[in-house]
């Protein structure tokens, strides 16, 4: 109820347009998202994007000068959870992963020609981008330990290092890499981001990381490559040397609430999918699955905590658009790690109630569950966020 | 952050005198809670309801024609986790239970000599009341079943029944009753209240029962009595006959909430405790105990429950407001269990960080922690609630 | 401890030899269990068997008339944890199911015409066979709903029905279906098992179920497959007329030790590769991961689930040595889901401590966490078995 | 099953006597316990214990030279859990901790002086004892910190410190205290235990410190004491100078196993309570609590983590046996806190089966419910011992 107040008279017109598209012509091919390689789900996916973009629901959260919808952060909130409930929803949108987050950067920090060369066919889907962060050597908590260094030499950097999940590399146009440019600096200040088109020499796919039995192709595909004196001119640098780390954070804010709120959107597919299926098996004669009080306990016990999570984001995405990021660090953490274990939960009780049903693909749940179990782990550890949020809570009660 | 939209200017204005006032005057008798009875708290308890009185804080849910700050709903729910940090605060408030749900049935439903006799006195904290419904031998989450009897001879009522968990009848002067009057009529318009002074020849205290290892006297004991013969003019039925399972609803909507809440101000109580305690005790030299992860995770995890829990209660008092209790019967049930099970997990957790102090009184925790335990029992239990919310879920899933 | 006092002298010098071949012959292969089709690994496969073989591992639960060790059930309990911790362990052994269970059936209810022709080739590991009970219109936890019927004509059994989860069939010489013979017979005994030729005329694979991202093929496939005009010479009945169930009942009671017993074997495993990189792997200068408390309690909660569930699993299979399955059926339950949710618990933490590694298949884990979801569901869901448990138990208290 | 093999011929012929013993004799007070204070329950107790004298059932576990049984650890911890359901139980047959504990150092370090001044009476029940080792200004995870000192002056100790949680102090002859005698030795030899008479000058009884609601007295008390100056001949030294921790250690091991069979005492009773409340208690017409799935869920799983955790006990003790203490120390970790959660949860669970009365002292289970908060922090906290399980595990990983 709550979440109605903070419902914009656009988003209160747009959702139930979007919540029928996606039933009537998104969620129809679950079933080919989780058997088809990217390659034979891209003209399906095109055709889509193309009525996505005719109701002029293109890019969301982006800037109206780029072709998007330009709302607001909670705006947006309420239509990932709309667009959550299909692995490609967001695709279809523009407004996926890593693209976005590549869009949102280049809008911050990118020269007016970086713009026009990169953002503006990013913003129209033309191609595809990806994001060089993640190293295998380094554990991924800690962003001041990383081994790829840019040189800079004349006007060039001189790029060496080993990257892993990066993601969308397979097909992608360009990448923004995260390197060290000045190993001398003040820990926060040591990286800097820099733009590298992908068939600049000496960058190289290694593989694509098979992820949970998913080989991987295009853009749900995780790559491990490396740069060998990659030489990239000094204008690709994407802001001011050493601010990678700053931008890193910039980026990932607003990525998190969408993610809980797709996640949000998983949520309410699989509880709708869970209580369909329950109200309608029949057990026994006349006896149907939902009158056993095992699996009222599992549908009660998601509703509310649905609710609980879905209203915590909203409230931390209100938080951002009135404070901003920094104010809302805590209540980031703990919306990261309390919807990742209410993602988990509700799903691993819809695939309980399935029985059988439920472990096969010929429904999405096994699909969310396998794919998502990364949940906790991508953009911070569980662990991390609550060893994070307890102890930004304790430096309040320290000393004086 | 959510929440700062639906507090009214009042409460804002409020908020922070009331939480200083328990914090400075309240707080400090933590200790003797546990360790007096009530008869050597009533003088303490006596100045503080004039402190409260003074500051123009008395009933603060109630109508002002009683004396009342005439708060909605939503206001009071901030309130109620203000004061709910202490075991008394309710009390010092006159808003405790079972007073404050007898006086919402008076005022609803009571004729204007009903309410001069009972509810002005009552408003104005001149004696104590309870309510006596719940039966030893039926069990409480079907209340059809039932085995009191009040039967009408002449102007009279006859009452004949047994009785437990009539809070508050120790040293109180009326008793509303809830009694079978129709055995015939359909199942839930048998029952009807009646107002019974409590100093009525053939009603009887057979015992305080005993709860988790507390005798119980005065407003803080749990009575069983029993009715014999027990003679009422028919002046004293309190709405009319049959209407006492819609009356008892009606009285326990709100009261949901302000449970709800209350224990919400003991979570935020228990919390602030726990870190508290984490940041400051030291453990080896220099090394302090939140510094420990598993502390940390039990902070950080508890901070994100209570903060799910408390927009689930304000949004659906919100419902209440906007939209009447029966629409929002499906998110009662989800806070009355999800809300329980936060505290609970809570003040575990605060009396773990604490080690050997926690389950000492010498912290208001282990009090907390053996007195809610039955929050997961009264006004329905998890399991009922679970249930009763799932199959009214499902039942929109069925057929057609 | 108490393992030791039932480890046979037999079983504790064949132990470390199997470890040690595990080790070092089985886990290199790891990766390629999760990457290659069937049809790639079995040159593998058989190679290995071979080796098996060669060093009278061969058949380890089974009757030595027929090739195989003649282990009892507690000693094969023992080795099935050392030989659970390779996905294809139990393969390698030839007593993968439903290959074992099948020998077992026709072990105990063959004639001597159908063991020579069907169990021995099947123990000398000539050919692979299949079960076929479970139907897609029928809840699985049900045996008595059943729509497959073979119905008697002459000689003959015409045989049609519906069929799902018949693993294995891909690729089997045959299957043993079970199919109504005398519908109008008590519930109980309307069943029979009948031995079908998978190239019987009428028997149509429909598909291989994809099961959480895995098409399936060979051995590790799921069928759907349809009966139509099926017709069987009534030599082919396994057992008498109606003892289906009574049969599938037999089939199932050591399947279940054995399943429980491998699942010890994958949280030894999995435990093993959580503590080793736990140890191992530095999240800062000379900070490893498991110095951090969050991990350590991950380590230390699932070293006592595993070893809580082994002593729970051995307990009953001694039950079952001395006194019977019937004795047992109690504890069996139990085991059943008890171990199965120390075996979810324990893949989830090994991944989470992997972190990114964790959800690739560059470990075993991952394969682990998507195939053994289905442990809570297959060979009746946690609920059925707890619910079966508590009526068990509960009976006792009834009555007078 | 498993347990029946290291079931002596002695226990099992004791256990069905002890058994209807404590059911007959014992359980029928359960009501008495928690409410009357100690003193009024001496002259029950008294005359419980000639009983079980008269029985030949004084001191189980202790040296038949000193009139006890001479049980092994094993064997006690089958008796242990037979009288582990009354709160009384261990009282009763005089190997109640402190008592115990006290006697164990006593046969093990004590001189004949010693034995025969303090031993002898203590194993005859005459007076009781306590031991003071914890102190309030110090984590009591960490031994090596304690603050009272014990400096020798002659042929005398003088002592000065303050401890609490001195269990049993209120009405004891004598209590032995930890206190460092020589702070510049390694740390794990600062410490020495030594024989004080508690009517010694200069030993102080502060308060008992209530706990959990319960004021205590006598046996069941937990006192806050002081030593200001206290002269105690050096005669009374227990063991060497500086063997106080090596001592403690020794102390703990066998405490610990004879509080976990204690806890699987409580389990089983609140078990069977459970099961008989939902078996016998109607919630409508003809249908009973135990027919709820909800209700068979806490049930079945009380049953299956009750033998998980008691198979652990057992299989500890007989490591114990064989082997040492030192060898078992990952296990007495493991099943301290495994066996710990159980008893919460079956608790909890026996409850909320129950309903209002789980919360009333009419039960036995609200007493145990407060009292047994405490068995998750005393003798090492949860946290305390896994973290030391893990460590112990990860040291195997490391280096090489």
């Amino acid at each position: 109820m709550l979440t109605e107040l903070i419902k914009s008279a656009r988003v209160k017109a747009l959702l139930p347009d979007i919540q029928a598209f996606m039933a009537a012509e998104v969620f129809p091919y679950d079933l080919a998202w989780s058997k088809l390689p990217f390659g034979e789900l891209e003209p399906i996916l095109e055709a889509l994007r193309e009525k996505v973009k005719a109701r002029g629901w293109w890019l969301p959260c982006f800037d109206a000068h780029y072709g998007g919808m330009g709302l607001s952060l909670m705006e947006h909130a309420f239509i990932s959870e709309a667009i959550g409930g299909s692995p490609f929803g967001y695709y279809l949108f523009n407004c996926q992963a890593p693209d976005i987050g590549n869009m949102e950067l280049l809008h911050l920090a990118g020269t007016e020609a970086q713009k026009e060369q990169f953002l503006q066919p990013l913003a129209e889907g033309q191609f595809r981008s990806c994001f060089a962060m993640t190293e295998p050597e380094f554990a991924g908590s800690n962003p001041v330990r990383m081994g790829t260094i840019a040189k800079r030499v004349g006007d060039e950097y001189i790029i060496n290092g080993h990257k892993w999940f990066t993601t969308g590399f397979d097909g992608s146009e360009l990448t923004i890499v995260m390197a060290v440019t000045d190993p001398e600096a003040a820990p926060y200040q040591r990286a800097s981001m820099i733009i590298v088109p992908t068939d600049t020499p000496g960058l190289q796919l290694i593989r694509n990381l098979s992820i949970m039995g998913h080989a991987g192709s295009g853009w749900p595909s995780h790559s491990e490559i490396r740069f060998e004196n990659v030489r990239i001119p000094v204008e690709n640098l994407l802001g001011g040397e050493g601010t990678g780390f700053m931008l890193a954070q910039v980026r990932l804010g607003p990525g998190r609430i969408h993610h809980c709120m797709r996640w949000m959107g998983i949520c309410e597919r699989a509880f709708d999918m869970m209580c369909r299926y329950a109200a309608t098996r029949e057990i026994e004669d006349g006896v149907f699955l939902g009158e056993k009080q095992m699996v009222q306990q599992m549908i009660a016990e998601s509703r509310a905590e649905i609710d609980a999570a879905k209203l915590m984001v909203l409230s931390t995405a209100l938080l951002i658009e009135k404070a901003g990021q920094r104010a809302a660090a805590e209540q980031i953490s703990a919306i990261k790690f309390f919807t990742a274990k209410v993602l988990g939960d509700v799903l691993d009780r819809a695939i309980q109630v399935h029985g059988g049903l439920g472990i096969t693909d010929d429904t999405i749940l096994a699909l969310y569950y396998r794919e998502e179990r990364a949940a906790r782990i991508y953009d911070g550890t569980d662990e991390t966020h609550k060893a994070s949020l307890a102890r930004k809570i304790l430096k309040k009660y320290r000393g004086g």
